[in-house]
């Protein structure tokens, strides 16, 4: 299997003895078998437990594998959900504080999707400012946190007002079923804790159901909420050009690498860095070049098309090559090791989020009522420290890959409406029907060590275009199929004929060469425009959900937003692949549940594959099973 | 060291071939290292990672040991809050139920403390009908939940509500100087799981703030909220006598044991068990006993002087004695070994809550909108598992302890009344200056089955009252201390001369021989109680709770909410041993931080001692330190 390491670099971190994350990865071999197979349980104080069948099969309370094991899930998945819900939150502040004009940093660049959100959510919004608007959604949203039992307002339920603006009824009926509507974001996520705790829930399905309750919240309070108030402040993105790899980091510029995913700030950080030219060549360099990394590099190249430097395991690899002056982080996928790498090279890592710290680094907190003010010292600071590097040697890789991204479900309609204005989604939807196009397929998620480099991202992508199969995602997978080249016009030669055929035809219609096979809609959180898109698609069809020829697959999932993301796409009724396999065999229950029962109860399942082979033939036997369109 | 292990129910428990608590510790022995010393971390699936100084040092992500032992603190302490806080909010929505004439199944029986919380909170009282005040009361309440950032009722600040009824102004100071006043319960526990994930914070001191931001969210959100709130449903308990131990099952009466924490289903059970007798008669037995296990044990007999069979780690064995009908519980501690002893022997267990469930058992929904319903049927169901059982032989322990309970903060007060009317604490607070009762110690938790029985709780009591330190505790402290006959007022005969002297005086005052040495103050959550006797006497006393002559002990702690209970006790300004040892050791800055950085900040620190000796000698220490009362 082809692996996507750059071994120059390898080398020279070897030379600098800049530890990378591989290597703490071989460091920790042989990992703990309980730990791997989540039979092991720390809940409370008279363990930890571990199930060794045959030998000691309960926990000293009495929790035997089937509850350990989805107890360890419920928690990994309340974790994931917490993530998406805080970043959310993060957002949804900062829009009130624009409504409330307390800062002026931002704008609300799209006004059309404002009101569409306000006009969903039932909101009166006629001869009313567009800051009005804008405040009454913040407040309809931030009732996702506050909602209690008990207290319901007139107008709306007892479950999430994001269900309005993104669920479909076929849905809300199925969820409803199984009474795993959540009332309030932050009482579920908490509440799981509770629910998991030693002597609460004993019964391993009921636990599951949370599980499933939690996807909701994180797809819906979470992801949902968070990209369209996203979209509401920064525009929804649309078709835009750019280039991938480290070889984006320029020698003798100010390189500044923004990584984490809030866009909050690095859409400043982009912003002055374009002001503040001069300041730049004032010390030598030719300007500065702001490039993304993980999330932020997929916010960056949707709306702005930054160049994005690399996926989570290439942060480290970004330091070693001696030309980052700046990497300024916010939240999440921020490797402790950072300061660690920085401290062998001359690159300032900024910390600016005040639960995000580094020990050694430098932290400026990042506020939104000062954002300006914040980004021009961000700034400052990677000037300075270009000066101390100026003239030392870097070993920037040359390989850069040209990309199409910024297919948000917007932007697909657009391209799409060239062939058919009224229904943007027949040409797609008639392609399916006929099998020109096999399906869809969401590849999304993270990097993980644990597959010591292999490409099976990019694989399993290659493998599936060649079947017709159309790949859309999000993430890192976006960064690694960027990479590959594979969303490049150009990679339709790589497709079957009949994705191929019509990838050629909407492009010709919209002035280019062809689509790229693999669509980047966005960073992780934005894995809510594939759940949008599959919705929308769901409804021009006039099909459900799990009657679509769709289904998702997380190759080299890592973080414990990714399992939070996966439990989103089987609520939709989308089949999921996961790889490494989820930690449940060591529960009858659990596996049963999830990779069988789960169809009668939502219309999906789970599904493993830990060579992109194997992957891609299930996955494709899914796409082939459902042929009612 | 003694054991209050009953070695004819172990021996029984043998023949019928019934697993207990103790073969499943001994089974699960030797337990993981790594595990134990909390330095192995699952909070990403790149791990399993265990850190091993010398040759594995980091995780796979960067992690090192600080990093992991604190973000795995955090996300206990977080579990253990989200306990309290969920606790606090069901009582509290069923305090709206009653004021908005949903259930008439509950009164409110305490109106002065409604009243004196209403007045706390600053909410009019005047003109206003009970349910009036109620309902206001449950708003500000629920506040605490639905409170967010950006969002600032003009009343309030952006902090709990209860901290207006409970805290004092120089613990306010300090914890605003540390900037850990929380927003939201909820939000604050959701966010402490985003924190702890993967790439978020890496800074171990920055952890530890949201430790003791979280002890605060359990301190006041929590266990004071639901005991304010259940005294004002229930009645605040005042002085009761009772009996304790599993003698006080009956061979020929229906025996009912109530289990978890909520008195909402407990109160019930216990009210309808008393309507009933008639049917238990008629299949021939001589009445209803309804006896409490675990803290609904402890919330009966404060209330009511319900007699208390076990703490947590009897629950098994009562059911081994055969002589149980029905096992009846709500949350909290009820191990899921339960249901495999109760199909041993004739017993019903009943589950009661949706999110406690246990396979195998009767899952009988309790409402409070139709409590007495449930109440009903869960009688009758009693009554018929008696009539299986009629007859069989049964093995009850011949051993009932007498006891007093029900030292609420207002009971104390009280009873100290009688020696001085218009200053009730100042008689104590005197009798502290001049060292004849060297301080106050709250001893408090669970029992742990790494002790194998032994009696810590007991003997750490027994050490302490002997060196005229006089014991205040909750939870399953007080089964065992009641069990030891520490709870009787024969018992001061164990105290040395200064207290001994002190609770004659004051017992005599009150028409009795002389009050226990060991004051049973609630359940767990009821910590909340002795925060507030502690709170109440730094503002008697005019000292602030750091230089108060107090300390904390959980011996035998056992559950995630300990650790966010001993945090309480350490924001409060109280030293506190914990044994175990906490896992901490494998982190030099957790280490020094909780056992002596903190004493800067908040003016306590943890202490470590493995025997009830050691223990003793460190907390007398800290006693002995504070004597600027």
């Amino acid at each position: 299997m082809n692996s996507w390491v750059d071994p120059k670099i390898v080398s020279k971190a070897r030379r600098d003895k800049a530890k990378l994350v591989f290597d703490r990865f071989e460091e920790q071999q042989p990992q703990c078998v309980f730990g791997l197979g989540d039979v092991c349980c720390k809940n409370c104080f008279q363990g930890p437990c571990r199930i060794i069948p045959g030998k000691q099969e309960e926990g000293v309370c009495g929790a035997n594998a089937d509850l350990i094991v989805t107890r360890n899930l419920l928690r990994h998945v309340a974790a994931g959900t917490a993530c998406h819900t805080d970043h959310a939150k993060e957002v949804l502040l900062a829009l009130l504080k624009i409504s409330e004009g307390k800062t002026k940093s931002y704008p609300i660049k799209d006004k059309e999707k404002l009101f569409f959100v306000a006009r969903k959510l039932g909101l009166k919004t006629f001869g009313k400012s567009v800051k009005q608007v804008a405040k009454s959604v913040v407040l309809e949203a931030l009732e996702e946190f506050r909602r209690q039992e008990g207290l319901l307002k007139q107008r709306e339920g007892l479950t999430l007002n994001w269900f309005k603006v993104r669920a479909n009824k076929e849905r809300m009926k199925a969820w409803s079923k199984l009474d795993i509507l959540p009332v309030n974001a932050d009482a579920e996520i908490s509440h799981a804790l509770h629910q998991t705790t030693m002597g609460n829930d004993a019964d391993p399905v009921n636990v599951l159901l949370s599980v499933l309750k939690l996807g909701l919240v994180d797809g819906f309070a979470g992801m949902s909420l968070a990209t369209d108030v996203q979209d509401i402040i920064f525009g929804t993105p649309y078709l835009t050009k750019s280039t991938a790899n480290l070889g984006v980091l320029k020698k003798d510029w100010v390189n500044i690498i923004v990584h984490g995913h809030l866009p909050l700030l690095s859409e400043k950080v982009l912003e002055w860095s374009r002001k503040m030219g001069l300041h730049a060549k004032k010390v030598g360099a030719k300007g500065i070049n702001v490039v993304g990394m993980c999330c932020t590099g997929n916010e960056l190249l949707m709306r702005q098309g930054v160049p994005m430097a690399g996926h989570v395991m290439q942060q480290e690899m970004a330091l070693v090559t001696g030309a980052v002056d700046a990497t300024v982080v916010d939240l999440q996928c921020i490797y402790p090791s950072l300061q660690d790498i920085a401290s062998c090279y001359n690159t300032r890592l900024i910390t600016t989020i005040d639960f995000v710290k580094i020990p050694g680094a430098l932290h400026l907190p990042f506020e939104v009522e000062n954002a300006d003010r914040s980004a021009k010292k961000i700034i400052k600071e990677a000037v300075k420290a270009f000066q101390k590097r100026k003239g030392k040697n870097v070993l920037i890789p040359e390989k850069v890959s040209e990309l199409y991204g910024g297919f948000s479900v917007e932007a697909i309609k657009t391209l799409l409406s060239k062939l058919d204005k009224k229904n943007p989604f027949k040409p797609l939807i008639n392609e399916m029907k006929s099998g020109n196009v096999l399906g869809i397929v969401a590849v999304v998620g993270c990097r993980n060590a644990k597959l010591r480099g292999q490409a099976f991202q990019e694989e399993l992508t290659r493998i599936l275009i060649k079947n017709n199969v159309l790949v859309v995602g999000t993430g890192c997978w976006a960064h690694a199929a960027a990479q590959a080249d594979l969303m490049n016009p150009r990679a339709v030669k790589l497709a079957g004929d009949g994705l191929k055929h019509f990838l050629e035809k909407v492009g010709e219609a919209n002035g280019l060469e062809a689509l790229p096979p693999a669509w980047h809609m966005g960073s992780c959180v934005d894995c809510s425009r594939i759940g949008a898109l599959f919705t929308q698609l769901s409804e021009a069809s006039n099909t459900s959900l799990p009657d679509l020829p769709i289904a998702c697959s997380a190759p080299e999932y890592m973080a414990e937003k990714s399992l939070a993301i996966g439990v989103y796409f089987l609520d939709l009724g989308v089949t999921t692949h996961v790889n490494p396999a989820l930690s449940i065999k060591g529960s009858k229950i659990a596996t049963r549940v999830l990779t069988k029962d789960l169809e009668k109860l939502v219309g999906s399942r789970v599904i493993f594959g830990s060579t992109p082979e194997t992957a891609a033939k299930k996955i494709i036997g899914v796409l082939k099973s459902k042929r009612n369109l």
